[in-house]
C-alpha cells in the first residue's frame, strides 16, 4: 500500500480538521509498515497516581489507525471508527508520552483494520494494545 | 448481588476520588439491575460536526462499569479496566446529553464484566455498545 | 425492522445453506426484539470435563446474529462476520444445551451488530456474551 | 519470559489433554517472541465454498495463546480463556492450511494476553487477526 500522504501533510491534516486534539499527538515516524504516533502526556490525561487514563490511551489507538489509513487513501478520506478492542496490560510509568506503533492490517474497499501497542516512552514491555476498525465512505467523484 | 453504595454515596465518591472527570457525569438511576449514567455532553467531548467523541463514549462506558461495580463492593475498591470492547453504531445527536445505561454481568472473585448501551438523551437507537472487564484486587485486610 | 422469514424459514435455510452445522442449532423462539438460538451439545462440543468448548459458544453466537440478519433482510442475504468480541464469564454446566439470546442492535446500509447472552439451560447467570459484526454485501439486481 | 516447554512436550501435553482437538492442530516453531502454530483443514472445519469457519479460526487462536502461555508456565498449568477479540478480514484460501503466529504481550500473575495473527499457508496478507485474555490461576502447593 502506496502512501499518499507524509508526516508533515498528516500533521498538518490534523491541525486544520482536528484542532481540538491535533496538540496532543505528534507523529514520531512513518514507513509503508509502520506510523508511530506520540501521545505528549499532560494532565488532562492522567488519572490519580499520575498514570495515562483509559480514554487518553483509547485516543491514541484511535488517531494512529485514523492517520494510518489517511497516509494511504489521502486527506479526501472520512473514515468512522466502526469498533475498538482494547487490552490493558500494565500501568504506564508516570510522566512518560505514550508511543502507539500502529499497523494497518487491512485497507479494503469498505472497511480499514488496524492494529496499535503501545510503550511507555523509553520502555519495552507494551501498556495496552488496541485493535482498531474504520469504515471507509464510498468515494464521492 | 445487592447494594452497598446509593447514587449519593457513588456520586459523593466520583468527586473526591476522580475529580478531573467527576463533574461531567452524573447518575441518573440505580437499581439491582441497572445503573444509569448521564455524560454532561461539553465541548471538550465534540468533533467536527458537534457529536461526541469515541474517546468520550469509551469514558462514559468505563465509568458507567466502574460505579456498577463499586455500588456492590463499596467504596474500598480499586478496580482496574483490563479490556473493553466497543462498537460504534450511529452518530450521536450534535447537542445531546449521552446516556449510558450499565448491566453488570458478572462479579467474580477476581474479574467483573459488564455491558453499556449508550443512547444520545430521547433517542430510542443506541449510539454504541460497549463490555468492559475489570480486575478486582485482593481483598486487603 | 420487520421481519421477512420466520421461524421454520429460518430452520429451512440452515438446513439447505449449511448442513455441516444445522443439526446443531434449534431456533427456540423469534419476535422482533429477540431470536433464542439453541446449542444442542454434543460430544465434539465438549472439552475435559464435559463442559462446552469456546469455539461451540462462538460458533453460537456467530449463527445467533447471522439468523437475525436473515430474518430481517430474507433469504437472499449472504452477510459474512467481520468481527466478534466474547467474554466467557462462567463454567457452562456440563450436559446442558446452551441457549442463545440474540438481539439485533444495528441494521445498516453496510455492516450491522448483534450480542449475544449464553446461558446453560436452566440456568439464571450468562456463561457467556459476545457481540459480532456482520459486513452486509452491497444489493444486487 | 523463559521457556519450560519445548515444541515437542507441548505437542505431548495437547495428545494427551486435548484428545478432541490435538490431531487438528501442529505446532510449527517455537521460539521466546514467536509460536507457530498449523491448523491441519480438514472437511469439518470448511463452510461453503471450501473456506475456513469462523469457530475453527477463534479455536486455532485459543489453542495458538494457551500453549504459548503453557511453554513459559510448564505442563501444571490450568489457564482458562475469558475474553478474545476477532476481525476477520480477508476470506482464507480454499484447501490451505491455517498458519497461526502467536505472541505472548502479558504473563501477570493473574492474567496473561496474548496475539495472533493468521495466515493461509503461503500467503502474505493475514486472514484474520485476535487478541486474547486467559485467567491464570493461583499456584497450588
Amino acid at each position: 500500500m502506496k502512501l499518499k500522504m507524509d508526516v508533515l501533510a498528516l500533521q498538518d491534516f490534523l491541525r486544520t480538521d482536528f484542532p481540538q486534539v491535533s496538540s496532543d499527538f505528534v507523529i514520531d515516524g512513518l514507513t509503508a509498515d509502520l506510523l508511530r504516533v506520540r501521545l505528549k502526556t499532560r494532565d488532562n490525561h492522567l488519572r490519580p497516581g499520575g498514570t495515562v487514563s483509559g480514554p487518553s490511551m483509547f485516543a491514541l489507538a484511535d488517531v494512529g489507525v485514523y492517520l494510518a489509513i489517511l497516509a494511504r487513501l489521502g486527506p479526501v478520506a472520512l473514515a468512522v471508527t466502526t469498533s475498538c478492542s482494547i487490552d490493558f496490560m500494565r500501568k504506564p510509568r508516570a510522566g512518560q508520552d505514550l508511543i502507539g506503533e500502529t499497523r494497518l492490517l487491512k485497507l479494503g474497499r469498505v472497511l480499514a483494520v488496524g492494529d496499535v501497542l503501545m510503550f511507555s516512552e523509553g520502555e519495552n514491555q507494551p501498556v495496552a494494545r488496541a485493535s482498531l476498525t474504520y469504515s471507509i465512505p464510498p468515494e464521492r467523484g
